[in-house]
C-alpha cells in the first residue's frame, strides 16, 4: 500500500502519522520527492482501513498495490483447479455443460429433460426448487420436493445436480446436492456464504448484477476462507442501462479472471440474456472466449415453464446448440 | 397489461393467444389498428408472464400498465404512513435523525456518543453489532455483545436503537430492538425479508447498489406481504462508473418514492459518500428534497474507529449540521 | 403509442385530451376496461412528444409500440444491407477484419503494418490521423499529414482504408477515405451526423459509451436521413462500474442489433477492453457471436506507440489471431 | 505516478524499464520492499501513457497521484473564480438562476417568459435555439432566428442570455450570445471545446451522461488550455439503470468538484429528472449542496411546447418556487 502526502507537510505531522501506520503491524518505506512525498507499507496491509487513512488531512491519495484475495489469486496458487462434482471435473480444460429448466415443475418434466439433455451431451442438471424472485406474489419453487424430484431424476440418468440454496434456513436440505448454486442477488449474503465454507459440496457462485470482480473474488474468498476450496465462478450478466437485453453480459471477465484466480468459471447465457434467440450466440461466444463451462436453460415446453420460460431453449434448440459448442470447442481449446 | 402483435398475424395464432391468456385467469380485450394489434388483459395480471409472452413469435412487445406492488402502494393507500419506533415518529411530516458509530466498539464510546447526539437533537441511536464487510479478513462487529452495549447505552440515554441484522441466524437476538435495518446487499435476501415479515419491529430497509425503485419497493412488498407493515425506506446511494465517491446519492428517487408510496423515506449521506466531508451537504440536500430522517455516522474519534471512519463526523461536525438542518427543514416542512 | 389514463377521469378531461391528440395529426381509439382506459394512437406518432403526455394529470403512463427508427428498421427492410468500400463487401455473410494502429506515425511505420496485416488476411487498414484525446496535452494525431501516409499505405498494398473524422471542419479530407469512422464520443454529434448524411463514403459509426441500442439506431437514422444509407455499426464497449477493464464489451447487443436493423455490424475489442490479452478471446468471442467484421489494433512496435499502445497487438500476434478466426468463421458462418 | 513491479523481476529488466522511463523525460526513484518494488516517477508525468506501461510484463500496476488537469485545478488557483456574463457573476457566493423555455417558439412567448421569469427573480433568460435531439424527426429548433428572439428578448428585459451551440459551424452566430452553453452530447466533441477556447463567451460545460468528473474537468481544461478561462460546470444528470426518472441528478459531484476546481457550479434540475413535479425538490436540494446557481425550464404553456414540455414549470410553479429557493440560499450561503 502506497500513502501519497499533500505538499508541504510538517515534519511533525509525518512523523506522528508513520508511527500511527506502524502501530498498525505493518513497516513503512519513507520516499520523498520534489514534488511528493510517498510512505511505502510493506507487511500485511489487509486489515489497514484504507478510506480512513485518505481521510486524514496531510494525506493526498492512498493506493493498495496488492490484491486483498489470497485464497483465491493465481499469484499464490499458479496451476488451475480442477473442481470434481460428484466425478465430473470442471476446470483447467474439462469443460462442462450443465443444463436443466429453471423450475423443477413435476417428475415427468425433470426426468424427462435430463434425460434429452443428457443425450445431446450435458454434464449435469440444472433445477430450481428454490426460487428467488423479486415479487413476493410469484411461483417460489417446489422447495424439498422439487430437490426430491431432482434425486430421481438423477437417479435415473446419472446426471450430477446443481440447485440453488437461497439461505442458511434451507441448507440441511442440501447435504447431497452435487453442486449448490448461490444466486446473483445473494452474492454478498455473508451469512450464508460463511455457511457455505462450512459444507463439503462444490459451490457454483454467480456474479451480482452490480459487483466488481474484485468483490466477486472476495465473495469466492469467504467461502474459501471457511475451508471449502471448491469454488466455481459464474458470470451470469451485469445490470446497465440498455433495455433491450435483461442483463450485459460481460465476457471480458471471463478472460480478466482468468488472470487473476485459478478457479474454474463458467457461463450463464440463458440470465446473462432473458431472451432465447440470443441463448445460442452468447453460449458460443462464451465457449470462444475461453469459459469453462455453460449452464444453461432447457425446457420441453417453454411456453407452459412455471418462470422465465422466455429464457429457456427446446431440447432440440439445444441439442443443435451442442455440436455447435462442441465445434468451437475444438477451434479453441 | 398490453401485448402488442407484430403485423400480419393469421387469426387462428390470434386466436390460440387469446384463449391462453384467458386460461390464465385474466380477461382480454382486442383493439385492431390499422398498423397494430392490441390485446389489452383486464383482472389480476401480476402472475403473468411478460417475457415469457414477449418470446411468442407473433408477439411485437408487452408492456406491464398497472404496478406490481400493492401493499405499500399510494395509490391504494393515499396517506403516508407513520411508523412509531418506541414512541418515535416517522413519517408524515415527522422528522427523525439517526445517529451514531458504524460499528459498536466500547460501552465508553457508544454511550458517549449516544449522549453527544442526543443532546445535539439526533432522536434514535444507530451502531452497527454485526457488520457486513465485502473481505473476510475485515473486522465483522462485536455481535450479540454489540447489542448488549447498545441496549445499556440506550438505558443510559432513552433513544431508541437502530442495528442492522444480517441473516435469519441472528433474527431472534433483535427482539428488542427498536429498528432492524436491512443493510443494501440484503435488500434482495428473500430468507431474510420473510422472517421479518414475522417479526414485530419496524423494519429500515437499504435500497441496494444497483436495484431499481420498483425492486426496492418489491422488496418493501416482500415484508409488508408477510405481515409486517412497518417498512421504513432509505436511499443510500447506488453504484455508477465515477471514482470519486463510494455512490452516487440519488435524490430524485426520494422525491420519486413519495408518490410511489406512502412509507416513510429516509437518507444515509455517509454510506451514499464515503467521504466525512460530503455528509453536511448531502444531509442538507436531502432535507430539503423532503427526506421524513436522516441517518447519520458519528464517532467520537473517526481516526481510530474500527470501520468506516472515513465517514464519520465528529460530535461537533455533527452538533454544527443538527443546527443547519433545523433551519432547512423549517424552510421546506 | 399507447396512452393509459388514470383511474376516475372526467368524461370532459378525457374528450379534451382525445381532441388534442388527434390535433397532432393521429387517429386514437378508446378502449375502457374495469381498472384501466386505454387510448390507441394509429398513425404516424413519431413526433409524438411522449414525456409530455406523460405529464398530463389524467395520464398514468404512455407506451410506445412502435420503433422511432425507419430506415435502418429491419421490418422495413428485411434483406441484410452489403456495404461496399472500394470493393470490400462487409455484411451479409461477407466478413471483414480492418486493422492497422491506434495512430498513424510516419510512413514506415503504417506501411510496415499494412503490409503485414495485409498478409495475415486483413481486407482494410485502420489507422488514425485525428485523434481525440481526454485530455488537451495529450498527442492529437498527424492530421492532414496522417491521412496523407494511409494514402501512401494504401497505395502501396492495395488495401482501403478507414480512419476517424472528428468533426466538419476536417470532413473535406476525407473525400478519398474509403470508410469514415466516428467515434464514441461523437455518437451523438448530431452536426457532424447530419454532414456524413451528405457525403458518398461508407460510415463506421461506433457506440457511445452510455448508449442504448435504440440512440445507436437513431444516430444510424441521421445519416440515413441525410441520404447516405452505407453506415456500419460497431459495438466497442460501453462504460459500467469495474476497473479492471477499460469498457465492457456488450456482445449480446450483436445479437440483438442483428434483429433491429439491417445494418452490418463489426466489433472493436481493442477499445472495448484496452489491454492486448483480451483482444483474442474476445476477437473470438464476437466472431462467434455472428458479428460481421472486426476492427483491431495492430502496431509492430506497441511499446513505443504513441497512443493506445496497450491495446496493440503485435503483427505476430495478430497473424495467430487471424488463423483462429477464421477457425471460428468455418464453425458458425 | 508509482509504478510497482511484480515479484522476482530480473535486475536487467528493471534497468531497461527505468531507462526507458527516464528517456519520456522524468525522473526515477526507486523503492524496494521485501513484497514489491516500486518505482516513483517525478516531474512532468502528464504525457506517460499509463496503460502501456501497465502492459509490460514485468510490471504489476501504476497509479497516478497527481491530477493531469491543471489550469482548472483548485490546487493550482485555490480561490475560487467568478465568471462575469455580461455584468451578471456567478461563483464565489454569487448565486444565479437562469430560467426560460427549452426551446425559443416565438417573439411571444420568449419575451414573455423573459418578463415573467425576470420578476420571479431570475438574472438570465434561458432559451435553446439549435436544438441536439436523438431523433432526425424531431423539431431541431428555430436556429439562427431563434437567437433573434433572445436578443429582442434580452433587449426588452436587460436579462442576459444563454444558449447552446451544437457546433463549429454555427458559432459565428454566438458572437454576442453572453454564454454560450455546451450540450452533455457534445462534451467530449473536442473540435467544439478546441474552438470555445478561441472565443471570448463565457461556457456553461454541461457534464457527459456517463462521464466521470475527471473528464467533465478535462473538458473544461480542453477549454481554458485554448485561452478562455470563463467556464462553469454543469451537472445535469447521469444515466444509470433505474427508469422511472430520465437521469440520475449527483449532487455529491457539486460538493466534490467544490473541492477539485475552483470554477464555478450550477445544476440544471429539469434535464436531470425530464420530470416537473421533480424540479422544485431538486432545485431546493442543489441550492442546500451549495451550487452556485440553477438553470430552469420555465415555459408559459407547457402542454404545448414544442419540446421537453413535461419538464417545464410553469411562470407560477417558478415563481412559488424562487421563494423557496431563496428562503434555503439564506441558510446555506
Amino acid at each position: 500500500m502506497i500513502v501519497v502526502l499533500k505538499n508541504k507537510v510538517e515534519e511533525e505531522q509525518k512523523r506522528q502519522l508513520i508511527e500511527w501506520l506502524e502501530g498498525q503491524g505493518v513497516r513503512t518505506h519513507l520516499s520523498e520527492g520534489e514534488f511528493s512525498t510517498i510512505i511505502g507499507l510493506v507487511g500485511d496491509t489487509s486489515a489497514i482501513d484504507m478510506p480512513l487513512i485518505e481521510s486524514m488531512s496531510i494525506v493526498e491519495s492512498v493506493k493498495r498495490i496488492s490484491d486483498p484475495f489470497k485464497r483465491c489469486n493465481r499469484k499464490f496458487h499458479p496451476d488451475d483447479t480442477i473442481v470434481d462434482a460428484a466425478g465430473i471435473k470442471i476446470g483447467k480444460g474439462n469443460f462442462c455443460v450443465m443444463a436443466g429448466p429453471c423450475s423443477v415443475e413435476s417428475e415427468e418434466q425433470i426426468t424427462g429433460i435430463a434425460e434429452s439433455v443428457k443425450a445431446s451431451g450435458a454434464l449435469m442438471l440444472r433445477g430450481g426448487a428454490f426460487k428467488p424472485r423479486t415479487s413476493p406474489y410469484d411461483f417460489q419453487g417446489m422447495g424439498g420436493e422439487g430437490l426430491e424430484l431432482l434425486r430421481k431424476a438423477r437417479e435415473k440418468t446419472g446426471l450430477p445436480i446443481v440447485s440453488e440454496c437461497m439461505g442458511v434456513s434451507d441448507l440441511a436440505l442440501f447435504e447431497d446436492v452435487d453442486i449448490i448454486q448461490v444466486g446473483a442477488r445473494n452474492m454478498q449474503n455473508f451469512e450464508l456464504l460463511k455457511a457455505l465454507g462450512k459444507v463439503k459440496n462444490p459451490i457454483l457462485l454467480k456474479r451480482g448484477l452490480a459487483n466488481t470482480l474484485k468483490e466477486f473474488l472476495m465473495s469466492a474468498e469467504y467461502i474459501m476462507a471457511g475451508g471449502n476450496e471448491n469454488v466455481i465462478l459464474c458470470e451470469r450478466g451485469i445490470r446497465t442501462f440498455d433495455d433491450y437485453t435483461r442483463n450485459t453480459l460481460d465476457l471480458a471477465a471471463v478472460s480478466m479472471l482468468r488472470e487473476l484466480t485459478h478457479l474454474p468459471i463458467v457461463v450463464d447465457p440463458s440470465h446473462a440474456t432473458g431472451i432465447a434467440r440470443l441463448v445460442p450466440p452468447m453460449a458460443l461466444a462464451a465457449t470462444a472466449a475461453g469459459a469453462d463451462g455453460l449452464i444453461i436453460e432447457v425446457h420441453n415446453d417453454p411456453v407452459h415453464a412455471l418462470s422465465d420460460g422466455a429464457q429457456s431453449l427446446t431440447p432440440e434448440q439445444f441439442a443443435d446448440l451442442m455440436v455447435r459448442i462442441n465445434k468451437v470447442r475444438e477451434v479453441v481449446a
